[in-house]
C-alpha cells in the first residue's frame, strides 16, 4: 500500500487520481488543489461564455463527492508552497475554520499536475479592474458577467483561445478589437493559411471585428477601472473591458526550487513514464514539456487531451515497480483545432514554417502542396470548401504535417493525418488511402488525397 | 503516339481518359460507353431520389463536350460486343442515323472500365413493370418518378444502397418493407452493430418501415405490373413498386471470352499496375477485383472512390513502358460509409466476423473492444453518442479493423483508422494518438482512444 499525493485539480490531476485508484484500490490517493472546485473542462469555458453551454456547472466533470465514492480524498483550497523530496513531503497553505493553517503531507509517490497560468505580458497598468485572463472556471464566470453588460471589448492575443472568445463576444453582439503582436492571427498556422482564417472572420463579421496586427498594447488606460489601451504604434483604443489571451506558461517554480529538472521549453522534464529526475516525483499535464514525435525534440503544449493521456500514464506507472511493466507516453504531434462559427481550423505535425526551421538543424527537405476543394461532391446541399496543406520531406517522402481550414469538415482530415504521422507514412503510401466514401460524407477523391497527389508530383519533380 | 481506347463511361473510364491525356497529350484517347451520357456520380442517385439534389443533371460531372475540349473523343451508345486481343481491336454495336452498325476499333492500349450491374436474384416474375434496379442514371430518374406517385414500396436487400433508398422513400412519405435474406441488415457490420443500426431506424420510423429478415422474396405478384411479392416463409406483401438492391456483380463476360483472367471473387484480375494477363489490356473500376491490404487476399468492392483511384493509376500506367516507372494501386481496406438521416455507419478493415473467418486460415487471433461514448463533451449542445468497435490481432497487437455508428460523428473516427491500418499500427501505438481536441470537435479522450484503451486491456489479459 502506497500513499499517492497528487497536486492539481483540473485535468491531469483528477485523471491520475482516478486511474491510479482503479489500478490499485489498496492505495491511499489524495488529490490537492488550490481552487475551490476540481475536475472541470477548462476548454469548455469559451462555449459557456458564448452561451452554448447553459451553466458553468455543466463544465464540472466530477465533484469531490464523486471522487470520495471512488475512495479518493479531495482537498480544496490547498495551495502547495513547498516540495521536500528528501523527506518525501509537501507543504500546503490552507484555511481551517476560517483560520490560515500550514499542513505538511507525506507521500510515497508525488504527482505534480500543477498546470499552467496565463502569460502576463509586461504592459503598464495590467492590474486594472476589467482586465481579465481566462484560465480557471471563475475567470470564465466573471468574463461572461462582464460581457453581458458590455458593448465592446479588446482581446490581447490572436491564438486559439482569442479566436474562441472572439466568437463568443461577436455572438453576443459586442464590437471587438483583436490586438496581436505577430503579423498574423493563429500563428500556429502557416502565413497564407492564417490569412484565409482572418479573411473569413473579416468577411463574416468585419463590421464588428477589428484586427490590429504587428502591434502591441504597451499601456492600459484607466485609474481603477480599465477604459482603453495604447499600442506601440500609437493607436488609442477604447472598450468596456479587455481579455488577455496571450498564451500560457507552465507552473514550474515549486518544482524548480525542489531541484526538479525544467526542460528547454520551460516545462517540467519527464521521461516517457512521466517520471521527473527526482525519484518518487512524477509530473503530468500542462506543467510538463513533451517530445515532438516528428522532430524528436522537446516542445510545449498545454492541452486538456494531452493532460488526460499523461494523467492516465502517470496513474498507471506510480503503481509499478521501477523495473516492472510500465505505460509509455511517447510524445505529441502538436495537433490542435478550433473554429470560428462554421469555419474550422485544424493542424497536426509540422507547418511549413516549423519544418523550415527544423530543416536548418536536420537533414529534412520540406516540400508542400495545398489544395482548396469541396469536402463533399458539389451537388450535395451541405458541400463546402476546405483548404488542405500537406508538408512532407522530399528526401524520404515522409509526411511531416498537415493543416486544414474551411467551412467544410476540415478536422476530419487532420484526424486522419495524425495516425499517418504516428506511423511515419510516406506520401506514396498515403496517396491511395482507402478512405470511406459516400456523397453524404466526402468527395470521391478526398481533398486530403488530392493534396497528396499534388505533393507526390512535387516530390517526383 | 498511342491510340488508347477506354470502354466505360461512369467513373473509372472518364478518370482514366482524363488522366492519360494529361500525362501525354500526344496520345489519341477515345472513351466509349453504351449509355447515352458519361461521367456522372452513380453514388449520388439516392440523394437525387430523396430530393437533396435538385436535378439529375447536378450529378453529371463532365459532359462529352468537356472531354472534347481536353482532346478526348467520347462515343455514346456504343456497346462493346467483342474484344480481339490478337489483332488489338474491339467491336462495338452502335446506331448511326438510326441504323444499327457494327464498328471495329483498333487500339494500342485498351482499358476496360466496364463496371458492374445489379445482381438479379432468381425470383419468379422479376421482369414485371415497376420492379426497378438502381445502377445507371436513368434508373434513378425512373425510381424518383415512380416514388412521387406512390405510397408504398418494397426494397429487396438490406445493404448500403437499400438503406440510402429507404431514407429517400421515408423522407418522401412512403411506407416501406425491406426484405433481407440475411438475419440482419447492413451485414457488412458485425451482428450487434447491425442491431444498433436497425434499432435506430425502427425507433425513428418504425411506423413506416417494416423489416423482414431471414426471409426472401420467391415470387413477384402481378400480370404486367408488379403489385406485390410472396416470401419463402409464406408472407404476402403488397406495394406500389419494388426496388431490387441486392448487390452488384462485375461485368466480366466479354473479358472472359477474350481470355482475360477472372479472379476468385468474380472480378477481372489485375496486377497493381492495373494490367490484366493480356498484354496491352488493362482494367479499372467496378469490373476488377482488388487485394485486401489486411489479409493480402482478393476481395471485391464496387465503389466510386476505388474506381477513381484505379482510373488514375491506369491512366498513368498506359503511358509508361513495361519497365519504366509506374504508379501502383496496392489494395483496399473495404472502407465504406453511409447514413440513415442523422445516423452514420462507417467501417474499415476487418469486422470481427471477417477476422474470425480469416483466422481459420491464418495465424491471427482476433480480439475486439466496443465502447459507446459521446463524440464531444456532454455539455456541448451538439454532442451525440457513437459506438466504436475495434478489432485487433492479439498475437501482434496490430489493428485489423474498425466500425463506428451513431448520430454523432462516426465517419471521422473511421477515416482516422484507415491510415492506422495502412501503416499496420499496433493498438499500443494507436493508444495515445495525438488527435486534435476542442469541445466543438471531440471529447478530451476520443471514443476511438477509449476503445483502444479497452482493447489494450484485452490484449494484455
Amino acid at each position: 500500500m502506497k500513499r499517492i499525493v497528487i497536486i492539481g485539480g483540473c485535468a491531469a490531476g483528477p485523471k491520475t487520481a482516478a486511474k491510479t485508484k482503479r489500478v490499485n484500490p489498496e492505495n491511499i490517493v489524495e488529490l490537492y488543489t488550490m481552487e475551490n472546485m476540481i475536475s472541470y473542462s477548462a476548454c469548455g469555458m469559451p462555449y459557456y461564455i458564448k452561451g452554448s453551454v447553459p451553466s458553468y456547472q455543466n463544465l464540472i466533470i466530477r465533484t469531490p463527492e464523486d471522487f470520495k465514492k471512488q475512495g479518493i480524498d479531495v482537498f480544496l483550497n490547498h495551495k502547495c508552497t513547498r516540495i521536500l523530496p528528501d523527506e518525501k513531503s509537501v507543504i500546503f497553505n490552507t484555511m481551517v475554520n476560517g483560520v490560515g493553517e500550514i499542513k505538511k503531507v507525506n507521500y510515497d509517490e508525488l504527482v505534480l499536475c500543477v498546470g499552467s497560468r496565463p502569460y502576463t505580458p509586461k504592459v503598464k497598468n495590467i492590474n486594472l479592474e476589467n482586465i481579465f485572463h481566462l484560465k480557471v472556471l471563475d475567470d470564465g464566470i466573471k468574463i461572461k458577467e462582464k460581457m453581458e453588460k458590455s458593448k465592446s471589448a479588446i482581446i490581447l492575443g490572436g491564438g486559439y483561445i482569442a479566436i474562441e472568445i472572439l466568437e463568443a463576444f461577436v455572438k453576443n453582439g459586442l464590437n471587438v478589437t483583436v490586438v496581436e503582436r505577430n503579423h498574423k492571427i493563429m500563428s500556429q498556422f502557416d502565413p497564407e493559411i492564417s490569412t484565409i482564417i482572418k479573411d473569413y472572420i473579416t468577411k463574416r463579421d468585419g463590421k464588428h471585428v477589428d484586427f490590429i496586427l504587428d502591434d502591441e498594447i504597451i499601456e492600459f488606460i484607466g485609474t481603477k477601472e480599465f477604459t482603453g489601451a495604447v499600442t506601440r504604434n500609437g493607436k488609442t483604443l477604447h472598450a468596456d473591458f479587455c481579455v488577455v489571451a496571450a498564451g500560457v506558461v507552465p507552473n514550474v517554480e515549486l518544482a524548480r526550487e525542489a531541484g526538479i529538472e525544467i526542460g528547454i521549453t520551460g516545462g517540467i522534464k519527464t521521461d516517457n513514464r512521466m517520471r521527473t529526475n527526482i525519484e518518487h516525483i512524477w509530473a503530468a499535464g500542462d506543467c510538463t514539456e513533451e517530445t515532438c514525435l516528428i522532430t524528436k525534440r522537446p516542445m510545449y503544449a498545454a492541452l486538456g487531451t494531452i493532460a488526460n493521456k499523461q494523467g492516465r500514464v502517470a496513474g498507471i506507472n506510480v503503481n509499478t515497480d521501477t523495473n516492472g511493466v510500465y505505460e509509455a507516453f511517447d510524445g505529441i504531434l502538436g495537433s490542435a483545432v478550433t473554429s470560428y462559427f462554421d469555419f474550422s481550423m485544424s493542424t497536426t505535425g509540422l507547418t511549413e514554417t516549423k519544418a523550415r526551421i527544423f530543416a536548418k538543424n536536420s537533414s529534412i527537405e520540406p516540400i508542400t502542396a495545398t489544395v482548396t476543394k469541396r469536402d463533399k461532391p458539389g451537388y450535395m446541399p451541405d458541400s463546402n470548401s476546405i483548404t488542405v496543406k500537406l508538408v512532407a520531406d522530399k528526401r524520404t517522402g515522409e509526411l511531416l504535417g498537415a493543416q486544414a481550414v474551411g467551412v467544410g469538415d476540415a478536422d476530419k482530415r487532420i484526424y486522419t493525418v495524425t495516425s499517418a504521422l504516428r506511423a511515419n507514412l510516406t506520401v506514396q503510401e498515403f496517396l491511395h488511402l482507402d478512405l470511406t466514401y459516400s456523397p453524404a460524407f466526402s468527395s470521391t477523391i478526398d481533398p486530403l488525397l488530392t493534396a497528396a497527389y499534388k505533393l507526390k508530383d512535387e516530390i517526383d519533380k
